[in-house]
This record gives C-alpha cells, sequence and structure tokens, in this order.
C-alpha cells in the first residue's frame, strides 16, 4: 500500500504555559523521541509511548525554557535507555549535546539539527525532511517570534537564524513551535514569508519591534531556568523507574 | 516528488470548550472544508483561509453541539458561497443535509459520511479514506466518548455506532474528536480498541457505565442548542460580508 504511514505523530498541548510537546517515531522499528516535554504532563506522555509500544531513545529540547521545568529528567527516570539531548551552546547539562548539522536518527528517520539562536543562545531548530517539518522551538512562532530580552538574547541574531535556517526550507514544509496562545497547532514557510507579523519586516524594522515590547517577567523563569539547565533533574534517590 | 503534501490540513483549538476544529483542503485545487467551526473563533479561522487563498466549499458539523455556539452561521458570512452541512436526522436547519455513505468532494478529496448515532441523534463521522483519517465529533473521543445522557442520547446505540462505524475501519486510521480535555490531539483506530476506557468494555458494561456518570448540566446548552439548531445563524441585516 502506498499510503500507508510510515512516521507516528503526535503533538500534545500543555495548557499551564501554552506549550507543545511532541512525540515522533518510526511506525517499522518503534523508536522514538520526543521534543519539548514539559514536568507537568510527564504522566499523560509516558502513558502514550507506552501504550503504543515505543522505544524512546532521545529527550530533546530546543532550548533551555524559561517558562516550564522540562520534563526531560522525569522521563529519563521513567524509562532509563533515554538520553536527554540539547545544544552544546546552551550551558546546561544533558547526555548528548548537539550541534549546528548533527543529525538524530530514530529508525528510519533522522531529525537534522540547526543552531537558530537569538530567542536563547543555545536555541536550536530540528529538521525531519523525510516528512517535510521542522520543530522551531521559540524562534519562530506562528505569525510570531520568541522574545530576546534575556537569557542572552538578541533580536539580531534571531533575525538572521529565522531567515537563514528556517525560512530557507521550502515552501511547503511544515513548521511546529514550542507555543502556541491562539490555539493554532501548526504552520508553513510558505505563510510565515507572507504573514509573520514580526520577520516579514526589514531586520532594523524587527531590532526596533522587539526592543519596544516591554514584556513582563516571565512568571517562571527563576525556578525554571535552574532546572531546565541540569535536564529538570531533582535528585530522588528513592525513585525506581517503572520501565 | 513522491512527498509533496495533497492535502492540508490545520487541527486548531478553541480553549474555552476545548473543541477542535479542523481546516481541510486540496493543494491543488485549495478547496476547503471546515469541521466544527466555533463562534469565537471565527476570526482566527477566517484569517488563516484568507491567507492561504483557501476557497471554502462547506462549513461543516459533526452534530449539534451543546457546549458551544457553532461558528457556521458566521463563516457563512464571511464567505458567502458556503454551505453549511449537518445530519438531516439531527432536526435542525443548514443548507445541505447529508446522511449514511453520503459524499463530501473538495477538490481531489473525498469526505465519506457515516452516522454514528448515540451522543446526539444526529451525530457524524467524516471518513478521509485518502488520508487514512476520520473525524469522529462527539461519538469517540480519545480514550472515552461523548455523554449519552440528552439530546435523544442513548448508550446501546453509541456502542454500536463506535464498533461498527469508527473501530471498523483500519487500524492505522488516525481519529481526531471534536474534544480533548488533556491537550491530546489524535489517536488511532488500533489504540482506541486497546485502551479505551469505556468501548473496550462489553456493551452491558458500556451501557451500566454511561447510565451511572452523573455529569453536571452543561452550562452552555440552552443557550447553544437552539442556536446550533439554525446553524448559529443571528440576524444581523447590516453585516457585510468582507469576502
Amino acid at each position: 500500500m502506498a499510503n500507508v504511514r510510515t512516521l507516528i505523530f503526535r503533538q500534545m498541548f500543555e495548557h499551564v504555559s501554552s506549550t507543545y510537546t511532541y512525540l515522533l517515531a518510526c511506525t517499522a522499528t518503534k523508536e522514538a523521541v520526543i521534543i519539548d516535554p514539559v514536568l507537568d504532563t510527564v504522566d499523560r506522555d509516558v502513558s502514550i509511548i507506552k501504550e503504543m509500544h515505543l522505544k524512546l531513545k532521545y529527550a530533546i529540547n530546543t532550548h533551555v525554557h524559561a517558562d516550564h521545568i522540562t520534563g526531560s529528567g522525569m522521563i529519563k527516570r521513567r524509562f532509563t535507555d533515554v538520553k536527554s539531548v540539547i545544544s552544546g551552546k546552551c550551558g546546561g547539562k544533558a547526555d548528548h549535546f548537539v550541534k549546528h548539522h548533527d543529525k538524530l536518527t530514530f529508525g528510519n528517520n533522522e531529525l537534522e539539527v540547526r543552531e537558530t539562536p537569538g530567542h536563547t543562545n543555545g536555541c536550536l531548530t530540528y529538521v525531519l525532511h523525510n516528512a517535510r517539518m521542522a520543530f522551531t522551538g521559540d524562534a519562530l512562532l506562528i505569525r510570531g517570534c520568541g522574545r530576546t530580552d534575556f537569557q542572552e538574547g538578541s533580536a539580531a541574531r534571531l533575525y538572521d537564524s529565522v531567515h537563514e535556517q528556517i525560512l530557507s526550507l521550502p515552501k511547503d514544509y511544515l513548521l511546529y513551535p514550542a507555543h502556541d496562545y491562539k490555539g493554532l497547532t501548526a504552520t508553513s514557510v510558505a505563510e510565515e514569508l507572507l504573514y509573520n507579523l514580526r520577520l516579514t519586516k526589514s531586520k532594523e524594522e524587527f531590532i526596533k519591534i522587539m526592543d519596544n515590547l516591554k514584556l513582563a517577567y516571565p512568571k517562571q523563569i527563576d525556578k525554571a531556568v535552574p532546572a531546565n539547565l541540569v535536564c529538570g533533574i531533582i535528585e530522588q534517590p528513592e525513585f525506581k523507574p517503572d520501565k
């Protein structure tokens, strides 16, 4: 049959921080990765992974999040063979550091790592060419982008990252962000090239917009960033993984 | 290229009633349908439809919703050629009534109508065989199902509907519900056959579970059902479509 799916793909939403977590798996081998898991929804995600008999290989973060605690530490405790993955430039701890042009394979699928700094120094976008989709973290949001006013943020770097590494992909590629606040789930390169409210501007205008956002200090940042720099791992010596 | 998408697919979430709206379009012809639009998110949905230059053909409801007012009436005012679609058995008004085995085409795609009564008398599931997906409304939810204690609901009928019309589809078909309350976006026939908390039971046990749910009276029902029986159309003579 020509039309049988080769990729298992599940987008999952965490309501408090409006975060999207992505579960990707190879239909043939059942090898899987999870991108941007959230601590509060680890039980839900672990259930789905177990029910689908997936072999979770990597718990990946697009960056050191400031708005929620990553679920990757807890997921490592629930599935002991899982490796946590983050950018080597983020200043945090993880089992596996990745850099520009690295590849992460799961079964017959391969994620290409693209460095897209600007929201933070260690922001990564993961491109799954065989499914024509990319996971952009907070670098590119639907019709918007992540803020650039803390965590080594730089509007100029974000502008270059998004244009050089994300909006240069083929126009039909679907883009999946780490957040959306309006209930949208995906966009495409074609749409963002035309309609992104910030990134369709000139670099100078973009920098001006980003410098004048005057956003509130994130509620979770003082708790989330230190926890996420160690992949959310809190010492629980009595914890027994229930794999 | 073998891997170019032939279907545009967008799942969109309305936070107050936890409703999923689906936008489907043919990549080649741009003909589109929207399933279960919500009045409160019509502006968002209309923007996306316009930005993607889609030709919206049908505004479809899976059933007469009790938890939100359908957006189909307002969508008809924004795009004057759109036809509203609902089951002929729901007792409501619409431009186009459908019944079991009817087909709704948009470009090179075809939705098969399957009657799946039990939550309400006029509940429909729409199957898009070429994309191996189905839109189940409230008949089947992820690991659950719609309530059966009002609007001519019947646990016995719902049990038969789901088993005969939805869980009889090929196991890899993805199922997209009208609601989810845990941030999940999709499931599959295979998963629901194994893990649905209610529909994996015997018919007798299922009826007992459904008869003993003791759910609260839905907050929106007295406003939503009368509005939805006329497709949410409220007289606004001064309204000018901005098509």
